[in-house]
């Protein structure tokens, strides 16, 4: 643990920022901008309200890299192993402390850095594979009410092992976007847009290593299979899920769209947030269990913008998980299955216990609507309704932001582009 | 129709073969094989038992291509669109047919062609995502017996939309591999290396085109999307299956492997073989609706080979579906996913209404065992069995055949690999 005690030292960076800067020094996380100048998508850092450029650093040879970063994914990079991803990490923690015998010079700083509000981000990922979770207990006895009535318990399975689903990749955007109101079969018979969109309050696990098809990853080892986490919004009909569900679960009703943030924060940076995971009963059986599992101690927000305003409806925090990303990487390996570099974890809603914890919109109003501070009343999304998670880890003296993760649900198509 | 017309016309080949031959010109199977003088990857096309080297074809200028056929996947070909592939299709008929001005010299013909037996085939695409889909109402039945007991019933929804379920495509394996016992959850609280593993009877749908994000698929369109047909085995392990499948559907008991035979059947092949959908009742909704839903005569059967003798246990055909592949892609897209160039849709298991024609082995078994000719009995696969998956379509004095779609169990790993 003495590489994580050094890496969460403060630093003082040659930009300037406050103490409750999202994007510190010890932050580092990774992501991939259009570079304005050339109009070509980069990898890219952030510290503060600047988004550094890697490829003009690589370019310039202040850091050591084989053609990683001037290309549209970090899957290069990331393939290049967690040695590397260290490497990178202190590289530009030097370039970027005051003091040092490396440090930029305010030239060379303005010849990389970027305001953050002229970067237009990308998705960090070519994502090959997107998997979705459920390893909230009060998350998941929530959807067993919505499915069965008042008295829906959890599934029996719910506490042997992280239940999962694959998911679609190819429609997972980069925040910011427009997110279509979907039609499709909502109830035996009926056609239409969904009455039900809601969102889903995720984070994402990045995986950072390839394990071989028909061996699994041990849990011991998963660690090492982890690049990072952002957050993910998994956008969901529930009338279209309800419809379909049974007898081969989520379909239509979530491969519409998922949105995922635009920085990938990195296992190493949350280290220190470290929390270890609620007592789980019964154990589980040898291959998930250790009494060394963990989650993180990460602070989890979404807000609604109805137009007029936006406010904060609900508050989650990630220790409030029954399985652990670990634990989800090992399971999803146990018959052979094979991992690959930029698949996607979904940890599945973060649901906390308080009823204002609940990490979807249908969750929070039970069936009935929530009313805003606005006046205005929700059961599920409107169109025009803004969407944003949020999520921060607090150190001494410092934080660890993951940025936005947003999104603008807008009106169906028209069925004359459907029949 | 007139194109269709004039392909199936029978051609004089420069690679003699007979009538029953599964590779004719008619056929013009595309693949990738490693070229056996350079140990290269190249796409490749096949006549009778030649393998030809599409890479060389357009290295002498014989096809006009920009750098198509000198990769490991088939993927560049297909993004070339619906014009190309006919424009090379026909080109390659040209060069193989007799007294033609365009024909091969043997000495161009021995420089192209390779023996079969000497190719080593590869995965023929780069998939980017596989869906399954449950599609053949007498394999639903089944299963429903299977989950529910004596008195199963399909599902409400079956009859309204093509069910499915998003399922992996890192684990997708050319023919000719070896199939590890995957090791799992099988019951509450039991570890063990599945003793149900079975397989999948399948037909898995190329994708050809892309749609955009939000932007549905018309039924009257979807057959633009479609560039052809493989056989495809979802080996399915049935204990951890009914274990993990409530509440969000199949995961561990079908990610671990699904092996697809080495040559895709182009749609353009099998047009001849089109077959007027069974009548679906309720008529579906509007968007899933044409008086001219097709599927494909294309006779299936599967073998088993239990180390003494090989014996064909089942026999199959596709147009016993209840739902086609252009519902099951419009169906897949109507809430707005986007598929890719080189996805697969996985039809579901083809099973008839006979005993003899049921798509897996627990069908076939119904629970008791199957007494094979050479006296052993299988309920489900032992270590050692050989699964080979069959199919061809009969034309008049010519025969389209899909080749094979074969694989070998393993025995499982060690605990001593999994904790």
């Amino acid at each position: 643990m003495e590489t994580t005690k050094q890496l969460t030292l403060r630093f003082a960076s040659i930009i300037p920022y406050e103490e409750s800067d999202p994007f510190p020094l010890e932050n580092i996380p990774f992501g991939v901008f259009v570079n304005p100048n050339e109009q070509e998508a980069h990898c890219c850092t952030r510290v503060s309200s600047f988004v550094i450029d890697l490829a003009l650093l690589e370019n310039d040879r202040l850091i050591e890299a084989d053609n990683v970063f001037r290309i549209s994914s970090l899957n290069r990079f990331i393939s290049k192993g967690k040695d590397y991803w260290l490497y990178v990490r202190k590289t530009l923690q030097q370039l970027l402390t005051r003091d040092n015998p490396n440090s930029l010079t305010p030239e060379q700083l303005a010849k990389y850095a970027f305001n953050s509000s002229d970067a237009k981000m990308h998705l960090p990922l070519k994502i090959g594979h997107f998997t979705d979770f459920s390893s909230s207990k009060n998350h998941a006895q929530n959807i067993a009410v919505m499915f069965k009535g008042k008295d829906g318990s959890l599934h029996n399975n719910f506490v042997h092992m992280p239940i999962a689903y694959h998911s679609r990749a190819s429609s997972i955007v980069v925040s910011g976007g427009q997110i279509r109101r979907p039609k499709g079969q909502l109830r035996m018979g009926e056609w239409g847009a969904t009455d039900k969109l809601d969102f889903e309050l995720e984070i994402g696990t990045i995986i950072g290593n390839a394990n071989k098809l028909g061996h699994p990853v041990k849990l011991q080892q998963a660690e090492d299979y982890i690049f990072g986490y952002t957050l993910l919004n998994d956008w969901s009909s529930r009338d279209i899920l309800l419809w379909e569900n049974v007898p081969l679960g989520p379909f239509n009703s979530k491969n519409f769209c998922t949105t995922i943030s635009p920085w990938i924060i990195t296992a190493i940076a949350l280290s220190p947030f470290k929390h270890p995971l609620p007592p789980q009963d019964p154990q589980p059986l040898p291959y998930l269990h250790s009494p060394s599992n963990f989650t993180y101690h990460i602070d989890l927000s979404v807000s609604l913008s109805t137009g007029k305003t936006e406010q904060t409806i609900l508050t989650s925090n990630f220790k409030n998980m029954y399985w652990s990303p670990t634990q989800q990487l090992t399971h999803h390996t146990v018959t052979g299955c094979n991992l690959q570099i930029g698949d996607i974890l979904g940890s599945g809603t973060v649901s906390g216990k308080g009823p204002r914890e609940c990490g979807s919109l249908f969750e929070l109003s039970g069936g009935e609507s929530i009313v805003l501070e606005n006046g205005e009343e929700r059961k599920f999304l409107h169109d025009g309704d803004i969407v944003t998670l949020r999520g921060q880890c607090k150190g001494e003296g410092y934080v660890i932001g993951f940025g936005e993760c947003t999104g603008t649900v807008i009106p169906a198509l028209d069925n004359s582009e459907y029949y």
